[in-house]
């Protein structure tokens, strides 16, 4: 701790961070005592349970906890610990049950939690007060958040519902299914991961799949240095959102910019695709021939959203592409995306799953290389801290602020 | 030793022990130091070492131990690192050899451990005092138990060879072979992978292989609750042992019941297999045609003994089942079962090894996936220690109770 | 440190090292810093950098170093971490550049490591000061050598320098190529890997190949016990030497032998080879029948040379082997090693790769098998330093002396 708070007096607002906040275990543990253990995590989508008895684990950190839908058709999460001899419940990434039985010793626990029954323990022992231990869950239209605190702060959510939940909705999550669900493994601290994915300082050079559809200047990333150029094309961008948002408002979509990254963690923005794009894919053209039930005709938008510290979230007019990211170790990170395409959507008719998530995949890939190539470098003696270009990496630094604002709570 | 101290002080009788004896890497040490180098540990058995000079090397922890046949025709053992430089000696996990002479520089032990040659050493140097570093080994009718201590209990030793030679005697080790030997690794701390053997609680819905012939009651699974249906079947298991009492009393056969694991760590019971087996095998036939050489005709006894620490053995009247378990390191743990069988079978026309090995390596599968399932569960910041069943976990107290004296008297 | 001080107490000259200088991860770190982060390693030679921009990577603990010839021919060397955001900017081992590029966000250094562009950072951001954080390297003849010290000791290289550089000049590394790199990683600490390679008293019986061409005599394991019989055979290879030396006093070859292993780090000692052989090869033909620079016709000499810590060289008249040691933790080191040949040969006509190769990949291969089975064994409870042999383990002892005297200056 003392460690830490040497490490924290030495961090300075528009530069990196230090090595050890991205190579040592001592921070590594306090990063999940301080974010993934105390602040509302994303961990599944509500399109992976679509019957009663549907389950999900997920594995945070040393703890694995269940999502599953229960009989009344809400879903909760659990901790997938038995409250005999601690053995795990559920044993396989998913399935559908009607029961939690642990396969030790069959205690058995109803979809609410509550033992319901346990062999052989004798007359004084009573189930009640035995039930599994819940985790705090919460759905912003669909995207589900958990949260392993004691005490979680329910303001924290319900203010992000409040800000979030009219962008989501239109898309009716609850109607979509899941196509497709890919894990990466990225060797490299779970902050790089993250820093990757909140700039678009690093894709002219290295995502060429992205760009296909990906508008430049709405990124950042391609916005040239002469001052007219520069006018001449914010104009252009105007006229664009001119002619879009007359049209979104007419479709009930919610579509203002909202950025809350420097006080809080989370932000969306409706894009234009460029270049003619319907959808993120190699051609332009629709990934998926049904569209999602909020779209009568197809629309070149991209609702790109994401919380600071483990979401990114492309809401098209065909599909959905939504990641978390998971820490591992000090040094590796799950990397897990779903691709959600309306639930009538059938395989090899409206959709083909390779068209479906080839530029996700690629780009995934090549950022997932980024990340390894940047925890490498940093492990270096030779590493100092570099200064943050303003004009690129704006999100970068506001994702770091939050994070050290998050550790010094902790000290 | 501070943590240690206060884990202790957590551990309640009739409970499970807290998370950090299975999961922390000071605790595995100190399990280390006060089981696994102080007490008497299963570690081989006599039908291994039919010819002088055969030799095994065991792994304990950190420790490369060699148990080897003299001259003479004890069975020795010593620590498996040269005198000169430290390499090890036996480089292979088991063989035959004349002396024991370290590859790198050819200094030459005698089966006894002695020095005999070192080349170049000068006048000045004396083999005497330079001999291999011995451990203590000590034979209970053929089973070996090592002791790492630089001051080993033998009043335990003893004791414990006076109550269970007897009932090892019997099956004449020196006159068995072993047919088959395998090993697998346990993710789960040894003490899961104990636990686990101490109680048949899991049995009925986790081993079909095993219930074939295997006694349900006297397991201590299969009792039912009506009082008037258990005092039948009481009477009926009563009947079942007048019968075959006399029977063993004629063939010269130690068989009554002798529980010590309160107090001290091993127990040995005499079983009646169930369904009119004869033998753990599927259709409950023998598993060899040769009978072991105190048997004349076939008999459906088991005798089931551990050791509280790491062993457990099954005798019946044509084979021996013998397992060691050593841990590896605090979620890992070696489980080397051996099959044993009279010297004189021979596999292919006594013997068909699929056939004699197929329960247990059934059983130790399933109890390894379910050691592997208690440890991933255990390592939940949710997980409490629960209560155990008075009725079918008693012997897994008993364990626990045991283990936590070794360590308070370490403290 | 206190372990460390009450390590280096325990340490008895003509001893081994107690067991922790070989196992423990605190001991390691202390190796870094006082060895191989503050003296001067070998860590590649110039026949590997043929063209500018020609560079290799290596790796020192947690430092990647990169090795580049620059545009004016010099062989510089940096710290391979971006100073923006810490990256990695060689991505591969090897290759060729023009700039030294990183993937990232493209920042760009010449060869000189000057950042030379540096997109997007504003008006207030100066290349100035954010080049790439240079390495000192220097060449002895070819060998290069770096320090990853800030204030490394030009005193000891300028030293080495004056002392070596006359004996390796006669071979122009600068005018060979590497016909064949191979690396294999060691299981065993550093030091064991050193300490094997500083005797020959286990060569007898561990490397049939080597000793095809090798003078038992000279490397000191073969020397017979009666005094007449040492006599002539010390008489024997004086007239050997007696017929070599004006020899090569006339091809201008050094050939005194030096051992500065005592006080410092360093020997060479120039061989002839046994048993009629001109190289080290099964049959004792040339391995490469274009000769090196300085030979017009064949010599069975072979300039064996070494630094204490992570080099050892062989220098013939057809090619050379040279070696490099790099720990990677405790229980892992690397072994790089190359062999040389005139950058005129052509391989299948000249050479046969499997033919030069051959004696070194299977002695490397032997003596890997050696440090670890000596690793492993040290692992043991029961390992003691053991006493070194006067006679064929001096240059182990002149080892182990330097080494503790390294440790000291750093308590």
């Amino acid at each position: 701790m003392e460690n830490i708070a040497e490490l924290l007096r030495q961090y300075r607002h528009g530069q990196g961070l230090p090595a050890e906040f991205y190579t040592s275990k001592e921070m590594f543990k306090f990063d999940m005592e301080q974010v993934f253990k105390k602040t509302w995590i994303y961990a599944g989508v509500v399109s992976e349970f679509k019957k009663k008895g549907e389950f999900r684990v997920v594995q945070v950190d040393n703890n694995s906890i269940i999502l599953v839908r229960d009989q009344q058709g809400e879903i909760r999460a659990f901790h997938n610990s038995c409250r005999h001899r601690g053995a795990q419940i559920c044993t396989t990434d998913k399935g559908n049950v009607p029961n939690l039985v642990c396969p030790y010793h069959q205690w058995t626990y109803n979809l609410n939690g509550d033992l319901i029954y346990a062999g052989r323990m004798g007359e004084s022992f009573s189930c009640k007060g035995n039930g599994l231990k819940p985790v705090a869950i919460e759905s912003i239209a669909g995207l589900l958040f958990i949260n392993l605190s004691e005490d979680p702060s329910y303001a924290d959510i319900e203010k992000m519902k409040a800000d979030l939940a009219p962008y989501v909705g239109f898309y009716q999550l609850d109607k979509l299914k899941v196509a497709k669900e890919i894990d990466i493994i990225e060797k490299a601290n779970w902050k790089l991961v993250v820093e990757n994915n909140r700039e678009c300082y690093h894709c002219n050079a290295n995502h060429p799949e992205l760009l296909k559809s990906w508008p430049p200047f709405g990124a950042g990333f391609g916005w040239p240095d002469d001052p007219r150029e520069a006018a001449a094309i914010a104009q252009k961008i105007d006229e664009a959102y001119a002619v879009k948002r007359p049209l979104w408002d007419s479709m009930g979509m919610t579509h203002e910019p909202l950025d809350l990254t420097e006080d809080r963690w989370y932000r969306a923005m409706m894009m234009i695709l460029e270049n003619g794009a319907l959808s993120q894919t190699m051609n332009g053209e629709l990934a998926c021939k049904k569209l999602l039930p909020g779209f009568s005709v197809p629309d070149n938008s991209d609702l790109s959203m994401w919380t600071h510290y483990n979401s990114w979230h492309h809401f098209m007019c065909d599909h959905v592409v939504t990641t978390m990211a998971i820490p591992i170790s000090e040094d590796e990170t799950l990397v897990r995306t779903r691709w959600l395409v309306h639930e009538d959507a059938r395989e090899g008719v409206d959709y083909d799953l390779d068209n479906l998530t080839h530029v996700w995949v690629k780009t995934n890939d090549q950022d997932r290389w980024l990340a390894e190539v940047n925890h490498a470098g940093i492990r270096s003696d030779a590493y100092r801290p570099g200064q943050y270009s303003e004009e690129t990496e704006g999100l970068v630094m506001n994702f770091i602020g939050w994070y050290i604002k998050q550790l010094q709570s902790g000290i």
